[in-house]
C-alpha cells in the first residue's frame, strides 16, 4: 500500500524534494566521501518529521527495534547490506550472537529479534540469541505468531569472551541500548567485535551531542545543496542541571524554551509560516520515547502537574534525568487513515534498507508518537516505483519522497558517526 | 509469477539443494573468504542448466546484456550492489560512461543499456552512453517503448582519456564484449577505470580457460560441501587447431568428443541415469551463443553439412574459430509454459541481483537456447518468499531453488576472477 501523502502541500518541502532529486548524483557522492572518512553506525533507525515546510530527524536510534515492521519485500536489501557490513568488519565470521533487551519479552520485540536472526542468517552466519538478563538461567523458547520462535539462551562470560554453551561468536550484535549503563559482562571483550560499541549506549550518548553533530552535518549538506540548513535541521538548546522533582534548574529550562521558541518564531516569520511554534523538552539521555514533553508556551512550565514531573524525571531502567534538551517541535503533516504519522527509516551500514510509518490515532501533529498505542504501516510502495522517479511532479511521487527521507536519515547516521568518534574511549588524540 | 519448477524430480538435485541450504552459513563464509583474495567481476550473467540430476553453469558472460529482463522489483538490489561496487573502486566518482556494443541498435539491446543507465544513475552517478562505433558521428537518440530513450553519443579519445564532448568520466563501463579485439580507442587509458578490463574481452578470453578455472573452484567447493564436484561441473575437453572449412583438426575433435561422451556415460552409469549422453562443441573464443553445435554421437561429425560447417567457422564480428571445446551437455529439466527453459543469473560485484528464465519453444532440452527466437520470463517470486526458506521440502520452494542457482552463478564468477587474474597483462609475476 502506498501511504497517503499530503500532495496538496506546496512551497518549501516540494522545492526541497525537487532539489534533492536533481542533486542525486552529487548527494550520493557526498555520502561516499563521508563514508571514506567515517564509519557508519552498524545499524540505525531514524524518526523523521515532515512539517510540509521543513523536514527533520527527531530521533536516531543506534539499537533499533521494530525490524519486524519492515516488509518481506525489503528483506533482500537488508540481507545484502548485512553481507556488505559483515564482509567489511569480519569476513571470516561464522557465528553471531545477538544480545536483546533485558526486560522486553513481548511478542512484538521478540518478533523484531526473530527478524534480525533471519537477516543475519540469510547473510550467511550462524545466529543465536544470548540474553544478559540474569533472570534468564536456561534456554527459553519464546513462541511467535506463524509458528516462528526465538530461543533466549543465557549468555556466558569467560575471561575475554562472551558466548553460549558450545557457541563461540566472533561478533556480538547489541540490540540492547544499555540505558542502565554498560554491564560488566560486556566490558573488556577485546577478542570479539562488539557492535555497536558500548559508548553508543544511552549511558554515554546525549541527544544534545547528536543534534550538535547533526547541525554541523546539515550546515555542510545545506551548503552543498544551496539550501537554508534550517529546512532539514531542528533547532535546539541544552538546559543542564534540571531536576523536575526537586524543582531545580527550571529557570535555565525556562530560558532555553524561551530562546528556542523565539528562534523558531523568527524562522516561521521569515518563511511566512502561519503555525504556532512549539518545542519538545527531552531528557538528554533519554530513550524509547520516554522523558518527552511538548511545550507550546514557556508558562506551561509553571504549572506542571505532579504526574508530568514524575514522567519527566525517570527514564527506562530507572535512570534519572539531569540534563534536558529543548528541541524545536517539527509538526508532522503525514497522515495514514486520518491518524497522525511519522516515517521511520532503517539503515544498515551505509544503506537505507526500509522503513515504515509510525502512527498514533490519539496523538496530535505536534506530539511525540513513540508511545503506547502507536501502530505501524509498512512503507511498501508499488513494485514498479520503489526507486526514485526523476521527472515526477514534486510531492506526487511516493518513491521520490522516500528517497528524500532516506537522504535525511543518512544525514542523521553521518551525525551519529561523528558523535561516536567524539565519545570513543579508544580514539587516538592528536594534539 | 513463479516459474514452473519440476518439483516431481527426486534424487541428486534435491539432495544437493538440501545440502546447499543446510550449508548456507558455510557457503557464504567461503565466498567471503574467496573475495578477500580475489576481485569479483564487475558484473556478469551466468547461464545455468538444471538436469534434475546435476546443475551446472554453461556460459559466463562478463559483458552481460539483458538487464532489461530483470524485474523492477530486483532493481533496488542492483542499485545497492552498484553503490557497493562504485564505493570500492572509485568513491570520488561523478561521471560514468557506458560503452555499448557497436552494431546492436535494436530496441531490446538499447532497453538493456537504458536499464544500466538507470541503475548507475540511481546509485549516484551522472551516466551517459558513448559509442565507439565509427558510424556514430553525432548524438543519436534511440526511442524505446514507454517513452524511454537512450542517446548514443560518439566517444571521443584524447591522448590519455575517453569521454564525450563536455563529459569527463572517471569510470568507463564496457557493455561491449570486444569480440573483434580491443580497439585502439580503448587502449592505454591509464587515467580512467575501465570495467571490465580489456582482457575480459573475447579476443583474449577462452571458454576452456574459464571452465578449467571453474573445475578447480567446483572441486574445492565440492570438497567443502562433501559432494561429487561432477554434480555442479560440466566436463570438457579442448580440441585445438580445428578448421571446419578446411577440414583440419577434425580427428582431434572426434577424439575429444569421444573422450567426453565416454566420461559422461561412465558418470551416468555410476548414478544410474537413464539418459543419452551428449556434448556441445563450442568455439573456444565464441560469444553470443554463436559457434555452438550439439553432438549426440561422434559419427555426426562425419556428415556435417556445408551450412553447419559455415555456422561453426565464423563468430560475431567475423572472428574465425581455431580451437573448440567439447563440453558435456547438461539437459535442462526446467520448463516454462511447455517451452524448454534455462535460468540466467545476474551478478554485480559479489552480489546476486536477479535473474530470469531464457526459454525457447522450438529447441530441445539438449540444445543451446541462446539463439534467435528465445524469450524471457522474469524470475520474480512471490514477495514473501524471495529469500531462502529453510525447512521447505527440497525441490518445492522456488526461492530455495533460486538460492542454489545463485550459489552456482557465484561459483562461476569466482572462476571468472581466477581466469582474469591469469590473463591480466599487468599482473605481477612471482617466481
Amino acid at each position: 500500500m502506498v501511504p497517503h501523502l499530503v500532495t496538496a502541500l506546496t512551497g518549501p518541502i516540494n522545492e526541497l524534494e525537487q532539489r534533492i532529486l536533481d542533486s542525486m548524483p552529487a548527494i550520493e557522492r557526498w555520502f561516499r566521501l563521508e563514508w571514506m572518512e567515517h564509519t557508519p553506525p552498524f545499524y540505525a533507525s531514524v524518526d523523521i518529521r515532515n512539517a510540509g515546510f521543513k523536514l527533520a530527524p527527531v530521533d536516531t536510534n543506534l539499537f533499533p527495534g521494530g525490524w519486524n515492521h519492515l516488509t518481506d519485500e525489503m528483506l533482500p536489501l537488508a540481507v545484502q547490506a548485512a553481507m556488505a557490513a559483515i564482509e567489511k568488519i569480519c569476513p571470516e565470521a561464522r557465528n553471531l550472537l545477538i544480545v536483546p533487551e533485558n526486560q522486553a519479552r513481548g511478542t512484538s520485540y521478540m518478533a523484531n529479534i526473530a527478524q534480525l536472526v533471519r537477516i543475519f542468517n540469510m547473510a550467511g552466519l550462524h545466529v543465536r540469541v544470548g540474553s544478559i538478563d540474569p533472570d534468564v538461567k536456561k534456554a527459553t523458547p519464546v513462541a511467535l505468531p506463524h509458528g516462528d520462535k526465538v530461543v533466549l539462551e543465557p549468555a556466558q562470560r569467560t575471561r575475554h569472551r562472551l558466548g553460549l554453551k558450545h557457541f563461540e561468536p566472533c561478533t556480538i550484535l547489541l540490540n540492547n541500548d544499555l540505558s542502565a549503563g554498560a554491564p560488566g559482562i560486556l566490558e573488556e571483550l577485546y577478542e570479539q567485535y562488539l557492535l555497536p560499541p558500548l559508548h553508543a549506549g544511552w549511558s554515554v550518548r546525549r541527544k544534545s551531542r547528536h543534534f550538535q553533530c547533526y547541525e554541523e552535518v546539515a550546515k555542510r549538506f545545506g551548503k552543498m545543496l544551496g539550501i537554508d540548513p534550517w529546512l532539514i535541521n531542528p533547532l535546539f538548546t541544552r538546559a543542564p542541571g534540571v531536576d523536575f522533582q526537586a524543582d531545580a534548574g527550571l529557570e535555565g529550562l525556562r530560558s532555553a524554551v524561551d530562546a528556542t521558541l523565539t528562534k523558531v518564531r523568527r524562522k516561521y516569520k521569515e518563511y511566512g509560516i502561519n503555525e504556532k511554534a512549539f518545542a519538545l523538552v527531552k531528557a538528554d539521555n533519554g530513550t524509547s520515547g520516554m522523558g518527552i514533553m511538548t511545550v507550546r508556551d514557556v508558562r506551561e512550565l509553571d504549572n506542571l502537574s505532579r504526574k508530568a514531573r514524575a514522567a519527566m524525571a525517570t527514564l527506562k531502567g530507572g535512570q534519572g534525568v539531569h540534563d534536558v534538551i529543548v528541541q524545536e517541535g517539527v509538526l508532522t503533516q503525514e497522515r495514514v487513515h486520518e491518524a497522525v504519522a511519522e516515517p521511520v527509516v532503517y539503515t544498515m551500514d551505509r544503506y537505507v534498507v526500509g522503513g515504515f510509518y509510525r502512527m498514533h490515532a490519539e496523538r496530535g501533529s505536534d506530539e511525540n508518537l513513540n508511545a503506547p498505542g502507536a501502530s505501524f504501516v509498512p512503507l511498501a510502495f508499488e513494485h514498479s516505483t520503489r526507486l526514485p522517479q526523476p521527472g515526477a511532479r514534486p510531492g506526487a511521487s511516493a518513491p521520490n519522497r522516500f528517497y528524500m527521507y532516506g537522504v535525511i536519515a543518512r544525514l542523521a547516521t553521518v551525525a551519529a558517526s561523528y558523535e561516536l568518534e567524539a565519545t570513543d574511549p579508544e580514539a587516538e588524540v592528536y594534539d
